[in-house]
């Protein structure tokens, strides 16, 4: 479960920890084990569709990805959803252009489930959302946020068809707080290194800048701090109306 | 140097890559040593103040903290400043209370330079800024921000009694989009599990809440994220004017 081929063909991933694990209890995911300690077995089995299998400490150190396992290990399925336009059309949506960091994208993930946009789609060579960095990172928000993989020219395509607007940021976009922010649509954050690639760009009509305060410096954002002061911007928007 | 008591034994630190070295080297810190592979040596003897010592490959691995070296490491000075209110009164500064992960402290750095707060007041319980990774992960912002440790509750008296606004961001604070914001004064930003602590926080008059777009469900957004939403609104009232 640790490597990625085995998470492709078993369709299963590893959550760990009280917290993130009850997580995944309360959502709509699919639970296929869980293990855990003693001491938290009543309080997990009380939540769980499962029974949870009870192991000893040395046990959980063996199957565990953290340095200091927390109580309770669970697997669970990964969920089989596509890409649907007709879902997502009046909302809200982020698109990820190749985000290889798992931390990052997992930060994206919480990033997204606080400003309320439920869809992610992401480019198939961003990292897995799957992944154990990224499970842990994201603390519960993946469950609740449908996470896609799609290949983001046809999704773009699709929100263009349909006159639906996409939103890019770029380095040399517009600054955000003069633009027209829609409350419906998608907006496309690209890589730290190399932003969002040109190809996928070209079919992209609006380029937000998040306007940077400092005097000329090579100042950068990381990618889940630009989502955030993105969909926060977005956000306020709608809110203040 | 990779141990903290090494750092403040000799007030010395390590910065590591091409990028990140060329900034260290453009920027008002003291470069105590540049030890560089012989491909690069030119260009980076070209910028540096000391005359870099050519090494190979083995004797890079050796030294340094990365898994893949990147063709130069340098030793630089910790700058010895301290908190001085003069300097910070008619500007945004920054301040952490309690900020425990390397990673996130070098996010928040990079974060406040992209919008121009060049202070940031550390609790001295937070993470040491001149560690490896908070270097790495703050990519040159911090040599271009004063970086300073102190005793929170007396940074925060201070400016009370001049009467320059404090602000913390908190779950029970009023909803940013609906308050008045200086543009100048402090942000007091708290560690993601426990927020700002509870003795710093009775001496701060304004609570500022990021509002959770999400319907109810337990969302958190990330201490970075959080300084990036925050800081943005500050800078962006202050833009809109």
């Amino acid at each position: 479960m640790k490597q990625k081929k085995f998470r492709t063909e078993h369709q299963q991933f590893v959550v760990e920890g009280v917290k993130v694990v009850k997580e995944l209890l309360l959502s709509p995911y699919k639970v296929d084990a869980v293990y855990v300690l003693g001491e938290v077995a009543d309080e997990i089995a009380a939540m769980s569709s499962v029974v949870p299998s009870i192991i000893t400490e040395q046990q959980l150190q063996k199957i565990s990805n953290l340095e200091t396992p927390n109580n309770v290990l669970a697997l669970a399925s990964i969920p089989q959803s596509s890409f649907s336009f007709q879902q997502v059309k009046n909302k809200l949506s982020l698109a990820l252009d190749t985000i290889n960091d798992p931390g990052n994208l997992g930060t994206i993930i919480r990033t997204a489930a606080w400003f309320a946009m439920d869809t992610i789609i992401c480019s198939p060579n961003t990292t897995d959302a799957w992944s154990h960095k990224t499970v842990q990172a994201a603390m519960g928000a993946l469950f609740r946020t449908n996470v896609v993989y799609a290949d983001l020219k046809k999704v773009v395509q699709e929100f263009n068809s349909a006159q639906t607007p996409v939103y890019a940021t770029t380095l040399d976009g517009t600054d955000i707080y003069k633009t027209t922010l829609s409350p419906n649509g998608l907006i496309v954050i690209g890589s730290e290194s190399h932003g969002v690639s040109p190809e996928l760009l070209a079919l992209i009509n609006t380029k937000l800048l998040i306007p940077s305060f400092s005097s000329g410096a090579a100042e950068s954002l990381n990618a889940a701090v630009a989502a955030g002061v993105v969909c926060g911007e977005f956000r306020r928007r709608v809110h203040s109306r």
